[in-house]
């Protein structure tokens, strides 16, 4: 995996100070756009542009089912994972509706589900196996399911460079990956089940205890209470689609796309993205806090803002896409707008 | 003003049971799209249509100059109200840039400026005089000034309703109208100043103090620090454009278009309007939540939640307008996802 060690992309001063120049002089008071003139400012520098755009928007769907399933941890049935995957490519979930929505280029990537699923049109399949080791009795992957993970991921930033994408979101399924990503969460963060799961899909109090006694005990048994080697972390408690976020957010900002991220398990596969490849930090926008409960403490550790807040907890990505319209909208204001001088507008006093 | 005695129309229960129904039908968590669902709820009441939606929308922004501004009370010279006019028409404001975005029928009403404006195309002239006179000397408006603003208001909303707009925002423009909303804001709440006076298009600290200090001075002059009634309140220290916006907002809750809210001006502009029609409160949608200081104030005393919250605070409507999108993803998703049986989906275990 030597490609892991390629540095990232250096943001362009040059253009991120003369679209900083630029939100000065327009018909406004000075930062009364708030985050919107912070984001186009940002872009402008990941885009070497100064007058960035949201045009072409690159959706990735990775889905796999977890061994940690078996444990009882998530209030849907495994079968959910395949089932949601033909769902992506029928256009009936979410993330289908809103890239349709979103004019964006949406792939689906399988990477092992516990139900064979036939050939389905529009799903590419990249089966490292029929979903990871329950990760309570054993690591989660091999190293070479790991290795393979992280690859199909960057294929997917390649190919989104290739199709010359302004922005790549990634997006998940997998019943729970909650768990899986709580749990790498934990060990990353050196910090308790009890902070870091949530109800996931919609687990009761009682449940929910559950899901952080198997967290702690797995995180006991694979030495993780005192191991925050981000890839050991991964393969040990994480999941084939979260492996491939990660190889495609470290990929995205070592070719120069800028990353929009989800909520709680793409922000804790970007964590370990970032934990990989602390230089990728520029590259990370997130697109809305969760009201999954480990997600504002992962927020914390990764130095973000999210762009919304609308108590969503859907996954696949949806949270990210949501928020596209705020960045072309945020664009737009940047590249249309008059300025002071070119509209005759007096100036503060 | 026997209009504003007409009670609003009310929600279609039967539409909300059935688009709440189906939410929990599409393939997701239940709750898991968040605010999202709930928006699309409560536009199915609104609109009588279980699959509500957000095509024709219609933007008024208001304009007017405050003779409160002689106060010294504002970071803009007065001459920028007028300048601006020229800027919505002109297409360089940042709510032009967003109508056009966004494909909204953009009004821009001119009731009255300091600076006497040539004939603009795409500015209608309504105008009651010079802007307002000073509150700190005497009253705003006369009672005739009043009438007419609020009915140039319900004509935008009667406007709005003939070209079936879906969903109407209003916005405002008039330098030192801040403090004018503050000073109303005060008056309806029984706050200090102290609360509901922030920094408007950019006050240091030392001139926020003194904005304070003429509305503190002006409510107890007008006995404002103890009369809540609304109409009165608003013509003693309200604004042309604030009092157009109160009369817009109760006219779309009569003919029902449900109405999104932008910042702290145009909230204020609704709490007076439901002070004088409480029974509009369910057509009442805030689009965003400003960073000035007295916006949460007032957003508590409308019993609202905001869809964004980016520290915005310009005005123009801006802020809604950024929300369009948002609702337009919900009502999307709400009518083009799958339900677990079309998908054959399993459910919740």
């Amino acid at each position: 995996m030597n490609w892991l060690e390629q540095t990232a992309q250096q943001p362009c001063q040059t253009s991120r100070q003369q679209a900083e120049g630029r939100q000065q002089q327009l018909t406004k008071p000075p930062g009364s756009l708030g985050q919107l003139e912070a984001i186009t400012i940002q872009l402008a520098g990941l885009q070497q542009n100064s007058i960035p755009k949201i045009d072409t928007i690159a959706i990735s769907i990775f889905a796999g089912d977890h061994g940690i399933a078996a444990e009882n941890v998530s209030a849907f049935p495994q079968a959910v994972t395949g089932e949601m995957i033909r769902n992506f490519a029928g256009g009936g979930a979410a993330i289908a509706v809103l890239a349709k929505q979103l004019n964006a280029q949406l792939r689906v990537c399988n990477l092992g589900t516990v139900s064979q699923l036939e050939t389905i049109n529009g799903v590419e399949s990249e089966l490292l196996g029929p979903g990871t080791a329950n990760f309570s009795q054993q690591a989660a992957m091999t190293e070479e399911q790991l290795k393979k993970a992280l690859t199909v991921g960057k294929q997917h930033a390649d190919g989104a460079k290739t199709k010359a994408a302004d922005i790549f979101i990634g997006g998940e399924m997998g019943i729970a990956n909650t768990t899986s990503a709580a749990a790498l969460a934990c060990a990353l963060l050196q910090q308790p089940a009890s902070v870091l799961s949530g109800a996931g899909t919609g687990l009761n109090a009682e449940s929910q205890l559950h899901k952080q006694k198997v967290i702690t005990q797995a995180l006991i048994a694979h030495s993780l209470n005192n191991s925050t080697q981000p890839l050991n972390c991964l393969r040990l408690v994480g999941g084939f689609e979260i492996a491939a976020l990660v190889g495609a957010y470290i990929r995205c900002a070592q070719i120069g796309i800028p990353l929009l991220i989800d909520g709680f398990i793409t922000s804790v596969a970007a964590l370990t993205a970032l934990r990989i490849r602390p230089d990728i930090h520029p590259w990370l926008i997130l697109g809305h806090h969760s009201s999954e409960a480990g997600h504002s403490t992962v927020i914390k550790a990764l130095g973000l803002q999210p762009l919304l807040d609308l108590q969503m907890r859907l996954g696949e990505g949806s949270g990210a896409a949501c928020a596209i319209p705020l960045l072309q909208l945020a664009c737009a204001l940047h590249q249309q707008m008059a300025t002071f001088e070119s509209a005759k507008v007096s100036g503060k006093k």
